[in-house]
């Protein structure tokens, strides 16, 4: 019997607790989830207990929202709750965003490299360029514009990759009897001089079991594609339609093509966020219970609602816990600039409720499905089949039961239906999303 | 009864292996301890259950010597080691040196914090300055001169602990019935610029169960001297003798007052090699033992003998297995530059061969016992009842059973003769080493 194609899933931690930032208050949730290290522990071993890829921190360096009502975005250190997990899991592969823009690349390499050994080769690196201006100033830094950021995530990520590739893979001879611990004309300084970044080396650090991290990236336009296709081989990428994610995908391989590689070596992980009940019901109720907290806010969602189907909603001339009226909404269109707006228009004419279709998620930064999980399922399966990507990040609205819910309820629906596998590949990452073996820099 | 004067203990972890660069031969040893973080946690879970204060991890980020035939000196990662020892101990202290030289104060202050917060406050930075050519080029960088690199740590210390009060100790309100998460007047930017370091601020970690991390400090010189008097709570030197040990220790303790600070909240931890046997001269044969493993470094230690006792010596002209003969013996004196120099003719006047000299590790750059449990007891006693020193920087000569050893044999004579303690005073770093809780800036 032929093996199905299938997807991989990525699933990212923000911070202790969810994509929704009221998840800190759910009954059940642990509130300070932020700074207890468990919490990671137990939902990447969780994660590992459904067969998922990998799990992937993002992160910001600074401070990029207030936290009056709340939770931060980004843990207090993704290399370090990456450390912790990697002791108590062993095949789920490691990812965390560390920026191009404001470490030494030395650093970047000795830290990947050190946890990739350690975890016997599961780790992946997403490079980042980072614009925010808070964190330039956190760094005694004015803000990099881009073309300058990517040149500078060019040369950060191939004196990576030097570095990594600077203990040659037969350099640890370990050799009890004749005393030779290494192999020195195996282990020699790279020598890499950029504009902007430099480095002697060796790093003196051996082979994983997967020779190197793996790359990431996950920034957009032109220069985003260009690094993607020279050094990435896994891609986070954030489409809301399956129109555009099967647009950006043939980019992305494309790119990866102009650079000499085999498209297939790129995988695109499509952002995706999920609410799950027993009914579709039910699963509203979560989100408008999340929802509810802040209070505060639903005026500011409403108007923003508005603006994507181009009406002037407000909740002081509507009343969100009804249908919009006819008369209102027949002057409605989706707004061309935001591929959610169609979504948001169709659930309204279908009579929903505006705290309904705010419920479902769309005005979230990415594709939410709000249901059973059937349908989170067939969400999927109609994305991936559609070849809109190789797989998806999954973001739980909230962790502390939202990542055990889809383990134990969406994942067999997928492996049932041989679009996702029911085994580890591999020990390695690399072997687990099925792209080769690399050592040194991306030729 | 009154409560005598207790030392305190800070094992010094050498990549896998131990002080002695020969250790991964020895029979027991794991020779690919380098890379097997195991090793780590084995040795810390032994020291706790010694109760030493602390662990310590000394980093140098560059290959600083061959590794044809010796062990790495500095683990893969120190951050990393001491994340995967804080997950599985309790009550050790977690130190590991980190460059002000080259690293972002940003990066600098929220590793160590989020892992101080992780460990429930555990942690200890040992902020030094880097000198060497090859860590500079690392960081594409030229050798940083000795002012500059001075002016640049006060400038990263003062940063650094500026960013740890930057979320204030109350600001965590965490209240899920408001849903006030954080009291956001109470984190605030810290906007430090500096000549050589700036950052605005703030850095969104909590405070620690001790408030914030430990600053420690290893330089010598009047810059040393000045930067432990106004930051440091632990120093970390190597004196050779009991007279300069006491002149250091007045000195940092001086200094300290010079500052408004209690003398008595700044430790000194002298440098302390041992090789144990049930016989002296059993401790002796492990270290000959280690000694032999690379016969071709025999005739320069020889040499290097010589010069300490202002004789020619070589190979090729005495036998190393005999005592140096009388005629030549009387023309020895102890080099006034090195104070090991009187040890060692001490020791060869006493009628030992010069490989056995040798092997009481005279030209070791820690003092060294080669002896019994009660022997080593004793020169710890001797010197820290001296006042020598506050406690001590133990460095085992090979790790895989010295730690294990001493824990065992030495540390059981120390509580008994009350100067070491029998169980933890606290739960933190700053309890366990009686220094004062610390947060933000230094005063």
């Amino acid at each position: 019997m032929e093996q199905k194609k299938q997807m991989q899933l990525s699933l990212q931690m923000v911070s202790g607790y969810g994509a929704e930032f009221n998840a800190w208050r759910m009954p059940g949730a642990d509130p300070a989830a932020y700074t207890n290290i468990d919490s990671y522990v137990e939902r990447a071993k969780l994660a590992e207990q459904g067969k998922f890829q990998m799990i992937f921190i993002a992160d910001t360096p600074a401070l990029t929202s207030s936290l009056s009502t709340k939770t931060p975005m980004f843990p207090m250190d993704p290399m370090l709750a990456l450390m912790a997990v990697a002791r108590e899991t062993k095949h789920i592969g490691l990812v965390a965003t560390l920026s191009t823009t404001f470490n030494y690349p030395y650093n970047l390499a000795r830290q990947f490299k050190a946890l990739d050994v350690i975890s016997h080769g599961r780790v992946g690196w997403n490079a980042v360029t980072t614009s925010d201006p808070n964190v330039a100033a956190n760094f005694g830094s004015k803000p990099v514009n881009r073309q300058e950021r990517y040149e500078k995530a060019h040369e950060a990520i191939e004196i990576v990759q030097a570095l990594w590739g600077s203990w040659q893979e037969d350099a640890w001879t370990l050799d009890v009897e004749t005393g030779q611990f290494a192999d020195m004309d195996k282990i020699q300084p790279v020598h890499l001089q950029g504009e902007y970044y430099a480095t002697r080396g060796p790093l003196p650090i051996p082979p994983s079991e997967q020779g190197q991290p793996v790359i990431f990236q996950a920034g957009g336009g032109q220069e985003g594609l260009e690094l993607a296709g020279r050094f990435a081989s896994g891609v986070y990428a954030n489409p809301y339609d399956i129109e555009s994610a099967q647009e950006y995908r043939q980019t992305i391989r494309q790119s990866a093509a102009q650079f000499g590689r085999n498209p297939d070596d790129i995988k695109m992980f499509a952002g995706f966020m999920f609410s799950l009940g027993a009914t579709e019901e039910e699963a509203l109720m979560r989100r408008k219970q999340l929802m509810d907290f802040n209070p505060e806010e639903i005026p500011g969602r409403v108007s923003y609602l508005g603006s994507m189907i181009n009406l002037p909603l407000s909740v002081h001339s509507i009343d969100i816990d009804q249908p919009l009226a006819p008369q209102l909404l027949q002057r409605a269109y989706a707004s061309p600039m935001d591929p959610r707006s169609p979504k948001a228009l169709q659930l309204l004419q279908q009579g929903l409720s505006v705290r309904d279709v705010l419920a479902h998620g769309v005005i979230n930064y990415h594709p939410v499905v709000a249901g059973t999980p059937v349908q989170v399922a067939d969400f999927l399966e109609e994305w991936f089949l559609a070849g809109a990507c190789d797989g998806f990040s999954i973001v739980p609205d909230a962790s502390f039961d939202g990542v055990a819910d889809f383990v134990h309820l969406v994942i067999p629906i997928l492996q049932e239906r041989g679009i996702f596998h029911n085994e580890y590949e591999g020990n390695t990452l690399r072997e687990n999303m099925a792209v080769p073996y690399q050592y040194g820099v991306q030729k």
